[in-house]
């Protein structure tokens, strides 16, 4: 039989927009022995992470808790939900995960309509409410950061609107959460989706969701008991019931409720895991970590500045945590990506469809967003540049970077 | 703001048919640092662990690989990818998770017959070969261990039945993946469904799964290229597309090949896990694995019949990783887990549906199953079980197991 050898990653600094490096307290967290789905003590963490995921998403609902599956998961359970086949969903497209929401929503039977715009930009507050007061539409599904694209859609006034038409605006905040606000109740967001592999800096593999009563509403309306656990006082199933099983919100808020109702079993440690993430996350406080993202990005780009490079997209929409740079003429954008990683263990990313081989995303999220990491992707990324070619003023990037620290440290601290 | 403690979870010796204990060298192994999802070490990961599972599940098979979720997720994704709306699935049941294999094919538009069996037995093969003949389905779902009932379905013969009328034969092997055979190929099974919680002693988040070429072949019919990834050159999508993003084995299959085209982010940590159980699996080799849980169910069956208790179910199809016990007349069953648990740090688990209150269930799974835990639990249950005022001959149970273990030592070892 073939000998399989003992895992042994390299260490990396992981510079991409997701998933990015975990901090060493959830490593940790995940190597705990686990406790069934039932014990009281784990109920009880269970409980508690719902607490916890009521601060980091700013709201006051009852239903915040995770998705056992990665960060698409989470939007295809909260879509699968509210979605009934023929309704009209609106989705703003700025990039490639605007696709992705058409894409999940037409499965559901949606019939979709779409407003799009050149990537690299964002829509005007106007632009959307003329499109929803136009198409009347059920639900209105957006993104809220573009890490395609690197912008980062303004939510303010769009779920006023929704609500005075009575439509459901569902936000994918995966790349936002726990780096930049996202005031669910303050912008009267009706679902969020949240991810754990970005700023969160917990592995991939659960995606935190919040929704409130409007949701919960047609969600109950689509309710049914699972089969298996029906007896004879169980009520008569929904007709229009859920087209997923495991992603029926109304069965998991069940299993999320004091009535714990066997649905899954709950991925223990990435509960754990998930659970010291956001520790983190309210331990450091959501307005210094924002104003950390914000520190770390203004180093990271008065230094790609200084080396002479050309950022990309609408400076005015600019996503903190995603810095996303033009690859220079006759420069092989895969190549420089390559050898940053095998002789500098940094990895940064490229991009989707239209901006394949145009540009270098360069995320700074959550446990990767620090000094250390920006300054040593700053000096590879020169270093990588000059061997292929590249003429630009060498050693001027980490100095920008630095000067950039010495200034807004007054201002910051982090 | 609250301040929340440091993670503290009790050490429990947990004999439930799932979640069960992990491997200490699985949970280290998630506490490694990760990788990018397309850093060349990962996803030379991802590929190593193709190969692992194609030996765990007996197969040739060229698809082998997670579904990022718990179990019921990779029930979904089979299913989903394979039933068209108005194909006619057949289900036999005999126990819970039979119901689920309903709703689930239900919820993808499917026409559902089912054959029902009293729980606590199962079908003979006859049974449902007469079924197949009779309804012509175009897949068949079964399960092959029920927890619920603690019974096995023998799965030998139906596969050739499945060919010959043009069916597939999806089974759900979450329970006995890696306790006890389950032979992909020689049963002819199309697609099988394991789960990690089990006996893999995994923590749950994560569900391997392997299908042939027929089922490829169905899922090829249906694939579409994400809309965000799509440019000039991909071909126009299926018509029939699967009711799922998150579950599309057509777009998984393309992201676990060599084109690695995007689609989630790989559950790195729980990857880590993964291969790790499964790598702990093929140490022990499959036979001594199997073997092993023989011996430690045949140690607590003497323990719990010399205690005068009464098993549930048909013997000659007893699971061999779930032993089901009548709760004693006059005792409160939830009483006597709720003191296992408090005092002695161990958790049984009690049963769904018609059989709620009536049975206890106790697991012998993977890392949970060994000599010292099935010890521990016959003393701690007859110990409960005499301060809840049960009659029973004090001491035997353990000396049973003892005689068990000394007499089977001879035939196997572990």
């Amino acid at each position: 039989m073939k000998a399989y050898k003992d895992l042994a990653p390299s260490l990396r600094t992981i510079m991409t927009p997701g998933p990015v490096e975990v901090d060493p307290r959830v490593l940790r967290a995940m190597s705990y022995p686990i406790l069934g789905q039932f014990d009281p003590e784990f109920t009880d963490m269970m409980n508690e992470t719902m607490e916890m995921l009521r601060e980091l998403f700013q709201t006051g609902n009852r239903w915040c808790y995770p998705i056992d599956g990665t960060s698409r998961s989470g939007i295809e359970a909260v879509l699968v939900s509210v979605i009934e086949p023929g309704d009209k969903v609106l989705v703003p497209i700025y990039g490639r995960f605007g696709n992705l929401l058409v894409e999940i929503a037409e499965r559901c039977g949606a019939e979709v309509v779409i407003i799009e715009r050149e990537w690299g930009g964002v829509f005007s507050q106007g632009e959307i409410a003329e499109a929803i007061r136009r198409e009347r539409p059920q639900i209105v599904a957006m993104v809220h950061g573009e890490t395609s694209t690197g912008c980062i859609q303004p939510l303010e006034g769009i779920g006023a609107i929704c609500r005075e038409l009575d439509a459901l605006l569902v936000i994918d905040a995966v790349a936002t959460i726990g780096g930049v606000p996202v005031e669910t109740d303050a912008w009267q967001l009706d679902a969020v989706i949240g991810g754990t592999q970005k700023c969160l800096s917990v592995p991939a593999g659960m995606s935190p969701i919040t929704y409130n009563e409007r949701v919960e509403a047609k969600i109950l309306q689509r309710k049914s008991i699972e089969r298996g656990l029906q007896d004879k006082n169980t009520p008569a199933s929904a007709k229009r019931k859920v087209r997923s099983n495991y992603f029926d919100l109304g069965q998991l808020q069940d299993y999320w409720s004091p009535a714990r109702l066997n649905h899954h079993t709950e991925a223990t440690s990435m509960l754990y895991a998930l659970r010291e993430g956001v520790r983190l996350v309210l331990e450091e406080g959501l307005q210094q970590r924002f104003a950390r993202h914000k520190l770390h990005e203004a180093a990271l780009v008065s230094g790609l500045c200084a080396m002479g490079l050309t950022l990309y997209g609408d400076a005015t929409c600019k996503l903190p945590v995603v810095t996303c740079i033009r690859i220079p003429d006759h420069v092989m954008g895969e190549s420089v990506r390559s050898m940053l990683l095998q002789y500098f263990g940094i990895e940064i990313a490229s991009s989707f469809g239209p901006l394949k081989g145009q540009i270098w995303r360069i995320g700074t999220m959550g446990f990767s967003c620090n000094q250390k990491n920006v300054l040593h992707v700053l000096g590879a990324l020169e270093a990588v540049l000059i061997w292929h070619g590249v003429d630009l003023p060498a050693g001027k990037a980490v100095q920008a970077a630095l000067a950039s620290y010495a200034e807004k440290k007054e201002e910051f601290t982090c």
